[in-house]
């Protein structure tokens, strides 16, 4: 298949976009659920606070007790009760008379502030108050954070530190929220082995199958991983195991766009292929199929290939399954040197980015991960641009846009 | 204590920076390693490619047997071996022979290019070269990618899914990391309960126990997590429990500034104090101390005063004790209203940032967790500031910032 006849690059994206995907949600306890994407609304089990607090460990008195006192003119009251955290005064506060308090405690009946530990001096059980407080001053009302009823957090909210407090505070300990998606890689070649000591002859060790697990893990997905030779059969198995339980699958390897190369015509076999070929460098042959309604991604075997391709066309749809927002993080800077491109093709050039400048890692083949090592960015040339010239502002896509959380 | 009698913040912060750690080490599997840090250089124990490789599909030919040719004027040789992946020819190539190669395969002897399948045209063992090649062309050089030897990664760098990629194919299975820390939590209070069907009388649910796990989390350390009565010798114990296994230990409660808390009172016992009370709003009574050489940050109860303490003074230390960098995202914007704030003491004003503008969601108390869920940054109030007035440019921290990967 000639350049002329790749599917352009924005075709795919919204063949990819128009993919279907089942959202499955699951109960888990409070305890797991940072990070989590909620499936539910999250409304207040419980007033918080429960009833009127003490904000500030001091004295619950009547404000007016306090009116027009300073250190030279001190208040002076009766101590005629100490509660602490967690427990209430029996006893009905009147003029006159205050009750020691620990933060946290409910006011007393009859009073209606707190002066601060630190503006009173206390002798047995008399009490200098010498700083005034007005009604209400340290106390937190009953429901003045949240009421009963009140929504706390929407659905598709993913969940930060203080989004599991306060579903905690408001009275729950379970939620419902979207499960993680399980993803099946398939990495294929007779060449490849895992490891350097099984290596014989002109083998290779098979990088993708752990950059593919991490690409996964980036996604916050579930990656699920076996290695399969060259065989159509075999690779049909494999699909189709992994269709039993996973959301998706990827495979590597045996994409070739010139001949019917064996995963492809495997996916063909078992579902249809939606496209085959877009043009993109690196990463032209990649292709996309559906078996049962599940989506097939099949990258190319070259290590850097593969790694665009999941960049540019999978890692979204994997974020969106979980209903997770991808937002590529996008600059301008300025080109260190030329790069050339063609019209028609849209370039992912791995590259180094400053503050203000980039320097494209240029380097011979797909397969060369050195360069990605090196990188921290793609420069992106669009299919309608013939290459930039050294000093020209360019379009560049940060690996930083590539964490989820 | 009052005002003038607490640290700065700046003060506070070195003496944090100061503290020691120690750092340590494990081997792990590589399939573990994504976003683990390196304890060591990685140096390659193989050369990528271990041999001369070809880079696509096609045929292996001496390439000046292609010089000239076109479609109208092909060149023809024979087809004299079929080598896959994997697999080498043992003939030896000659002038006016093709050897038909997959990608990957090694480049049979004689040969010195691969000419693409899309540009051949094959009839039983006679193929068609339609296209010129330059020597080398479409072939991997032996260790064009690395060479043996060659330093592909340093120590301290955070594992992205192209690191794991290159270590395992530069031979490697199992990789030295930093271990990730353990950090004890133990949050106090008589008055608290972990869920709603405990709560009796005037008895509270513990958010902080989950806000402080998730904050942990947010930091890539382990917390390991306990709930303990204000009773100073049951959290002297365990204060003690943790030490023998974590790494530090963070509680919350029981350290008001203007009497011996109990919390404050247990480290003191058991260590020593490092300072207790900083001018910063929310979040004053935060106190660090020193036992055994191992830190504890001693928390207020307050669920909003307990994430900004964490926040200012605590994730860093995390993050370096993992050898991760911090860096906080502060941005410049519009205030969208006066913001009053004291001389003398840095304030952390929760807020809702947008492009241009930032709100601040003001609120009561420090311990207002919604006020914290509705916010996505801080506002920053130096303490040489008196305030910021409305449409006045302030700096904000946004809550991005605290995501680690």
């Amino acid at each position: 298949m000639f350049l002329s006849e790749l599917l352009p690059l924005a075709k795919a994206l919204e063949i990819i976009n128009q993919l279907k995907f089942s959202l499955k949600t699951e109960k888990i306890e409070l305890e797991s659920a940072y990070q989590r994407v909620l499936a539910e609304d999250i409304e207040a089990l419980i007033n918080s606070p429960s009833f009127d607090r003490s904000a500030m460990d001091g004295y619950a008195i009547k404000a007016e007790d306090s009116f027009g006192v300073s250190p030279e003119t001190p208040a002076h009251l009766n101590i005629i009760d100490r509660i602490g955290a967690g427990q209430k005064s029996k006893l009905k506060l009147k003029k006159g008379e205050a009750i020691k308090i620990a933060t946290g405690a409910p006011l007393p009946t009859g009073a209606n502030g707190v002066v601060m530990e630190e503006y009173t001096y206390e002798q047995e059980d008399h009490l200098e108050v010498l700083s005034s407080i007005t009604p209400g001053e340290n106390v937190s009302r009953i429901g003045e954070d949240f009421k009963v009823g009140d929504l706390l957090l929407s659905k598709l909210q993913q969940l930060r530190p203080q989004d599991v407090g306060i579903i905690s505070s408001a009275g729950h300990s379970q939620i419902k929220v979207f499960k993680k998606p399980y993803i099946g890689v398939i990495t294929t070649g007779n060449e490849l082995v895992k490891f350097k000591h099984e290596i014989k002859g002109s083998q290779v060790i098979n990088s993708n199958y752990l950059t593919l697990k991490s690409l996964i893990e980036s996604t916050n997905a579930i990656p699920v991983l076996k290695h399969c030779p060259d065989d159509i059969e075999q690779v049909k198995k494999e699909i189709n195991n992994f269709l039993k339980d996973c959301d998706a699958v990827i495979t590597t390897g045996g994409t070739a766009i010139s001949k019917g190369d064996v995963v492809v015509d495997a996916v063909e076999e078992l579902g249809e292929i939606l496209f085959h070929g877009v043009s993109i460098r690196p990463g032209k042959p990649i292709a996309c199929g559906l078996i049962n309604q599940k989506p097939v991604f099949m990258l190319s075997g070259f290590p850097v290939a593969a790694m665009v391709q999941f960049d540019v066309l999978v890692r979204s749809y994997l974020l969106k399954m979980q209903q997770l927002e991808y937002s590529p993080k996008i600059v301008k800077r300025i080109a260190s040197k030329k790069i050339p491109s063609q019209l028609g093709r849209t370039d992912y050039i791995r590259a180094l980015t400053g503050d203000k400048e980039v320097k494209p890692i240029l380097s011979k083949g797909s397969g060369v991960i050195r360069s990605m090592v090196q990188s921290n960015s793609y420069i992106i040339i669009e299919e309608d641009v013939e290459g930039i010239a050294a000093g020209e502002e360019c379009d560049v896509l940060l690996f930083d846009s590539f964490i989820s959380y």
